[in-house]
């Protein structure tokens, strides 16, 4: 998992119909790159959250196949 | 998710069967490397997008096995 | 596979309810870069240890969908 | 996906038996690096290709459990 | 896939259970970073190999979830 902190939100009005609700959060990595993740938690900015990657993060929306490669599972307690 | 900007499109005759309809645009990351990603939103050069990237991108072709590892999810509001 | 050198422990009250038990180890990887991997053989600060990556270390969680994408698999004797 | 232009063929005599038959050919890719893709297209040295990677590109092979993670999937028209 | 050259062998004694019979080869890369890839072909310390990294590689074993990212496919010919 990636350690990461929020650094802000993204809003996509056009989007493909199984994108899942969920806050799209801009994350800045400890290596200064960034990303987007779906989060599920309700953080905030600032915050310094655990992200994981790949098919795995998908799997946890069991309802539909979600486009999601990369989701916040957690905030870490600082 | 990466967010990238459509710098232009790709075009294959010459392709494997199982890949899918849709443009394959050339989109250029943050950190300034590029990649090709299946669109089927209509986005056009200059767009702001969000692509997931694995087998999380072929998974939303249900009827075929997409050789798809990159998709893009939506349009970025701006 | 990759060698990683457990560098601490993190703390994560707010997260989601499929992460599985288990210690979430900071580590730092050879190029200097750190990730958080889970793990289940009880390694401690200091430790070398080999992590897998991907859809390979959550499917290592076979009762649940567990969104972990780096797994501690083995302490490497030095 | 990603861009690349194929360089030269790899062979390996000793090797898995789950390795489809199909070039391995060596590409490089826009940032310099390579890798080796296997090729059901019959693309040459110097032709410009789109791979796609991962369990993707294994799931081209649906009668066998291929050990390919790269896959060209087309020749960029040119 | 990756070429890479065989430089040593891990041993881990405390493991995970699932972890597959066979030497755990330490290879460099031709990018100059290293990682650990399972080795079932008897490769030696100066090989040149090929490798295959993610699920794919764990998909190999049919018997087991072997938490394996990384599987050496083949010798390459020099």
């Amino acid at each position: 998992m990636i350690r990461a902190r929020v650094t802000g939100q993204v809003w996509s009005t056009k989007r493909i119909e199984t994108l899942p609700n969920g806050a799209l959060l801009q994350v800045e990595l400890e290596n200064g790159s960034s990303m987007v993740a779906l989060d599920v938690l309700g953080c905030g900015v600032g915050e310094s959250v655990l992200i994981t990657t790949g098919s795995v993060a998908a799997a946890y929306f069991t309802k539909i196949k979600a486009p999601v490669d990369a989701l916040i599972i957690g905030s870490i307690d600082e």
